[in-house]
């Protein structure tokens, strides 16, 4: 917990940016760590990054573009030591559903409009940074994101299943594509299949087992760890060697082909008026589903170092990446989670680190390029899949089916969404299922008769504790605030309540629990009140909250309440019931 | 308060036919005050169902059609004894507004159309009887209800001033109508406005005055309530005597023409297929709408003789008189305000009243109907201005602004929705900006530090009130539930908090006010505890309710807390610092 920062007021410049905090202690020890997480996590991102530009529909370069420019922009306006920005399988996927009805795939028009996706995006993410409006990305809760994500990551694979086969394939939910595979098996390409296993069982044991390897070569462990991450790279050049050296590129096996070699010019994307519409409800699904992603692997990173990132902040540095990669030939980006633990892992110290890899990334588009042109899709389908799927997480929807079955609903509608009907359609069918199962819940809330816990002043139910009940007063705790969903409720429940108490002179509502009463809610009291009174029955209130209170005293409730509002429960008893009260008080 | 009903076990039969239990004691007595009342409200609902089947843009037969079956259909099966179900204006303008962009008016297939909605209307509240979903009418919050109703009010009036002139109107907005008024305003027809205000005048003194003349007559005041309801009536017939003897029909002034004699056939509605899902969304709102409004009017009257209704079986009631308008030409249905009111003061006893009026009707359509035809419009326009214009409330709106600027905002957005985009948009504004209101609300709970109150165990708010604090041990309490929207919000200001106290050693969240820890905010008190442990604190809980604490043991989170879980903030404080809590008892 690091109080010293978070009591420390901070000037303004160190708030726009935040990167003049760390330039000043920078030290060359820490630019050689920076540098050496830098060469790891840029041979990691060459082929993420022309693999998650396939994902999206795009040419594969634009991957790379997507990778300097908008590392540059989170450097400078970022709070996070290691988070790594750039494309994501996740963002990518959603950014391929909502162009491909638009614009035809590969299409000049399919390019521009992702570009003014993540313009959209970053400008979005901007208004939420400058309205503080962070806290809107909490509506979507732990178990639809984390339902989200595994479900895309699944959706994912299954839609690089085509490439690895060899055959023509598409969709938009799970049944679609294996409908479309199922129907295109026969065709399946020999070689393009042995590659892309091949490069699947390559990609699977480098994660797996290639840090254990290197260890058993005498290599000291943190090197080990570094070189393992090379992985994806050395079986790249592996595939590409082999489609050199057998020609397989004229044989069928579809390859990445020729990349423009140099950096992207750099251009504000515009497209006609009309479509924008068209594309804001999806810019601002990736803008959320982003600034959560980001902003949780972010918080988990620098918990890990007792740093802390300032999420207003990281609205601003992940608003300034996208428009970044919207002038530069990119698509939407933001913090992703595998790279940003390679990072952490390679010992990235600063956001310098960030920088650094924008400086690998240029390299390769300015030298390297034309390495790439026998580059087999099928290795990139193997990359992309390798990657997801670590994102499907079982274990949490176990935990969460055992600690609640309303969250796992939520959970469990989220991913049948996503995997039949869309990315976007499953996300907003989790979100509104958590709020419409909460406030369902608010519509009907728990009543609890209390009565007081012997020898103490507390008041507690008495269907689960051993409590003293007053004869002739009734107490009611109120487990809700009290507002139009549930004000009838209430009615009928006190109402219910009283009926079955018949020798009560008094009722008092205890709102320990009530957090707010609405107008709705004040006039079911009203009623409440009057028609106790008509059953000769007095009503008071206990334990309301100083807020409560204020507003109460805008009406002329209180005046026409006719009892009390006492400032405990045990007060209230005190006074209505002192022989009762005061022999619990002693026993 | 009729405790010896609300604990009586009742049959099954008596469920569901409440009519029953009040048959087995009818007497000539009953019989006698129920005639009474159905002759009173019959004439009272004469001109209103002619009116309102006009403003339902339907034939004028179609009214009184519409209340003579539902209103022995709710008798059977209705809770109320005084409510009177039939045509209002509100669900008549609903009926108006879902129609008229699918159906030429006045055509067949409109008239088919508006009986498929009162089917639909039937089917959605049966459903919700049998699935008990009538707490799904306590989403439309009080604001929202009373600020659809003044608008649509206004909204209705407006609209039938182009009667009331003899001019071409329409618009489905405030401002389109008067537009279209003021472009037609030269084409004014003399003796239809001569009518219509003299209508309009005679309405507004039967309505204020016509009680107070009758009593001067020596009346008895019962004799002279009852008189003066005739008012409409005798407008209406003063008109019809009007236009027939100086040829008014042939002059230019609108009448309401032939009606045909006798019963409608009996036939359940039947349209294309495809047509049901456009009527689908209106036919829930005006059930919705329906339903709120006809229970209040219920339970507010029930509540004057102590009796009680049972909003389940008004589901039921109100669903089988809206199939009965549905299968005998009518349209939607429900209980009416002004209707009810005069049943109630007129002294109906029981549901009887209801199939009295219905027979009273009966013999209108029978023999009566030729009589209408030289009926101007402009005085049913007058009519219904005139019951309209008592609906607009704008006492309702300060009360709600002084008590609650969020539900006055939810109450303007409806008006404005209403008046401006529609009815149904309104509403649904109106829903939408109380839960957005809501959910914004808790998901920045309010957080308080407490403090022992001296010579108490109760604990209060420091700000508000002198309390005792301990140095060791800082007390929290969490004004909401714990769910995903404040989980992170949580996290914040637990950390601003206990870095604001760097001298505490134990943090206790006092959850009186937490009805619920859900997955998203049970991970964020993993990460409040994890982190106070880093900074060598110790976090407790207290008062955790029955319900959450149940839950929070289906998780690992109570192993891994470290700290307890306190029946009462008093016995954490006296636990974990006994010497400041023993001496602010004894203050």
């Amino acid at each position: 917990m690091a109080k010293p920062e978070a009591t420390r007021p901070a000037s303004r410049l160190a708030n726009l940016l935040p990167c003049s905090n760390w330039l000043k202690g920078y030290s060359g020890n820490k630019a050689g760590q920076d540098g050496l997480a830098a060469v790891i996590v840029t041979l990691m991102l060459i082929p993420q990054s022309l693999a998650y530009a396939m994902l999206a529909g795009l040419p594969p370069v634009a991957g790379l573009y997507a990778s300097i420019l908008p590392l540059l922009a989170y450097t400078l306006f970022g709070t996070s030591s290691t988070l790594s920005v750039g494309p994501v399988a996740v963002i990518s996927l959603m950014t391929a559903t909502a162009l491909a009805p638009l614009f035809a795939a590969g299409s000049q028009e399919y390019m521009v409009a992702a570009m003014v996706l993540a313009l959209l995006s970053g400008a979005i993410l901007m208004v939420m940074a400058l309205l503080r409006l962070g806290f809107l990305a909490n509506f979507l809760s732990h178990p639809v994101v984390s339902g989200f994500i595994s479900a895309s990551g699944l959706l994912i694979a299954i839609g690089q299943l085509q490439h690895i086969l060899g055959i023509a394939g598409g969709g938009h939910n799970v049944l679609d594509m294996l409908w479309g595979l199922a129907q295109n098996l026969s065709r399946t390409h020999g070689p393009t299949l042995a590659i892309g296993t091949a490069s699947l069982i390559l990609l699977m044991l480098a994660r797996s087992h290639l840090k254990g390897w290197l260890s058993r070569l005498r290599l000291s462990p943190m090197l080990a760890a570094n070189l393992s991450k090379a992985g994806p790279v050395v079986t790249l050049l592996l595939a590409i060697a082999v489609v050199s050296l057998f020609d397989l590129a004229d044989r069928g096996v579809a390859v990445v082909g020729a990349i423009p070699r140099g950096f992207p010019p750099l251009s504000v994307p515009t497209m006609e008026l009309q479509l924008l519409p068209q594309l804001l409800p999806a810019a601002l699904l990736i803008s959320l589903v982003g600034f959560v992603e980001s902003v949780s692997v972010g918080q988990t990173l620098a918990a890990k170092r007792r740093q802390r990132i300032d999420p207003n902040q990281e609205l601003f540095g992940l608003g300034s990446a996208n428009i970044a990669a919207a002038v530069s030939g990119g698509f939407p980006v933001t913090g992703g989670f595998s790279r940003s633990v390679v990072n952490f892992d390679a010992g990235a110290a600063t956001p310098m680190a960030g920088a650094f890899t924008a400086l690998g990334i240029s390299l390769t588009v300015l030298f390297f390029t034309p390495l790439f042109h026998n580059l087999p899709q099928a290795v990139l389908a193997a990359t992309i899949i390798v990657a997801v799927l670590s994102l499907v997480d079982l274990g949490a929807f176990m935990r969460t089916w055992r600690y609640s079955r309303a969250d796992a609903l939520a959970m469990i509608t989220t991913v049948v969404g996503v995997l039949l009907v869309g990315v976007e359609a499953g996300i907003l069918m989790g979100v509104g299922l958590s709020l419409g199962l909460f406030l369902k819940r608010t519509s009907q809330p728990h009543i609890a008769v209390v009565g007081q816990l012997p020898g103490s002043q507390h008041f507690r139910n008495i269907n689960r504790y051993a409590v003293v009940e007053s004869p002739q007063v009734l107490s009611l705790r109120v487990d809700e605030s009290l507002y139009f969903p549930n004000a009838r409720y209430l009615e009928d429940r006190v109402a219910e309540l009283t009926g079955s108490h018949p020798d009560i002179k008094h009722v008092v509502l205890m709102c320990s629990a009530v957090n707010l009463i609405d107008a709705s809610a004040l006039e079911s009291l009203h009623t409440i009140k009057q028609r106790l009174h008509d059953a000769g029955i007095q009503l008071h209130l206990s334990e309301v909250k100083g807020p409560v209170m204020d507003q109460l005293r805008k009406s002329d409730f209180l005046e026409h309440l006719g009892g009390q509002v006492f400032v405990s429960q045990y007060d209230a008893l005190k006074t209505l019931d002192p022989g009762t009260t005061q022999a619990a008080l002693e026993k």
